[in-house]
């Protein structure tokens, strides 16, 4: 099953983009009736069949279409501040996006030791990765942020921030609760600050645990995104 | 806090390996009276302090120690069959570790791309994630066998084989229930054959899926991997 991305695709736009054109009919050589599947990364996947062979253009044939593969009844929000080697936070990005995410922002914290972060390079990542496996939806991927002004922001998400530090905390697969838009913050190798971790209660974060585990901060964000799936898994 | 592993160690052999204390006195420059923590990989974890520095064999005095440092009432045995792209496996190795696994058996398929695999180098990467996580359990991480072969080992665990065939299949964080010994299957790029499946399911291995998203071979692992977890969490 060959799934193409064309976030301009529609019902009245049956077209693939000009890179997907070119590696459908270029790289995979793909004929005339070939059968693929596209989404535009909002939710919409069809099922198609090549009707005009173009590497620019190809023009397609709608045979069937979903407007809301694979809807979640919840949502995440991963803000993680980005790790030293960018392997780490490109192969975070490809997990959250196989195993399910909604956003991920990046931030700047005080201990954090990288200050810039290229997210073109993660959106790619993130596009093969919801190809690969199967995803409607195409997550959204927030530049590089202070701590402060992410966890300023007012909405009426579960907030939750995940630290080794002492202080009061709950196991965040006991504390969640199905059906929700969650949002977790995830520190960098040091860890937050006391000041930080103050600052997020303050904004109705919930200072939480993962397990006994000292988990390194890719590890932290995967799995606090796996936690979230599971305990949706299990209502 | 340092955490240094020496298979040896003991309260009547209070000395660091040779690898060990080269790392602790000519890498990391410690001094007599540092201290540092020492795990035996068997449960043990000291606090000790250094006695004598020796590049070769250094001396410690142990202040206290636990013996089953961090032990859980449940085990997970992964047994997965080898990427082709070898750092996958690599990263799937230290995630198991970080967040706690007891057994990783590597399976020959009939699709399985890769027939050999070096655990040699897999093994020091467990070492890394262990010391990293401050774990004192080290898994054991066996050799490369076939699949008929693992499947027809006769014990008392709690059986598994995850695949993307048709066929009945429950919801893995749905089916366990905590304090049990977890074996898993988890298939190669190409994904079991039916009568892989079938072979397995004769010996008593349940059908699962771990959700919705078609995942990658070592996010799969690492997947099922943290649900033992998170289920356990949740008594």
């Amino acid at each position: 099953m060959h799934l193409f991305y064309s976030p301009q695709f529609s019902e009245i736009n049956p077209y693939l983009s000009e890179e997907e054109s070119w590696h459908c009919c270029k790289v995979l050589r793909m004929e005339l009736n070939d059968e693929i599947w596209v989404t535009n990364g909002l939710g919409l996947l069809s099922q198609c069949q090549i009707k005009k062979v173009d590497l620019k253009k190809t023009e397609l044939k709608i045979l069937s279409s979903n407007n809301n593969y694979g809807k979640r009844n919840f949502s995440i929000h991963l803000a993680i501040a980005p790790t030293k080697n960018i392997d780490r936070m490109e192969w975070l990005v490809e997990k959250c996006v196989e195993i399910g995410i909604d956003e991920i922002s990046f931030l700047q914290c005080q201990r954090s030791e990288r200050k810039i972060i290229k997210t073109d390079r993660l959106k790619k990542i993130a596009i093969e990765a919801m190809k690969q496996s199967i995803k409607a939806y195409f997550p959204k991927i927030n530049e590089l942020q202070t701590f402060e002004s992410f966890v300023s922001q007012n909405n009426f998400a579960k907030k939750f921030v995940a630290h080794l530090e002492e202080g009061k905390k709950v196991l965040l697969s006991k504390i969640i609760k199905p059906n929700e838009n969650y949002y977790i913050l995830i520190g960098p190798e040091g860890d937050f600050s006391m000041n930080e971790i103050n600052l997020a209660i303050k904004h109705n974060f919930e200072p939480v645990t993962l397990g006994e585990s000292r988990l390194r901060t890719e590890t932290a964000g995967l799995m606090a995104c796996q936690t979230f799936h599971i305990v949706n898994q299990l209502t």
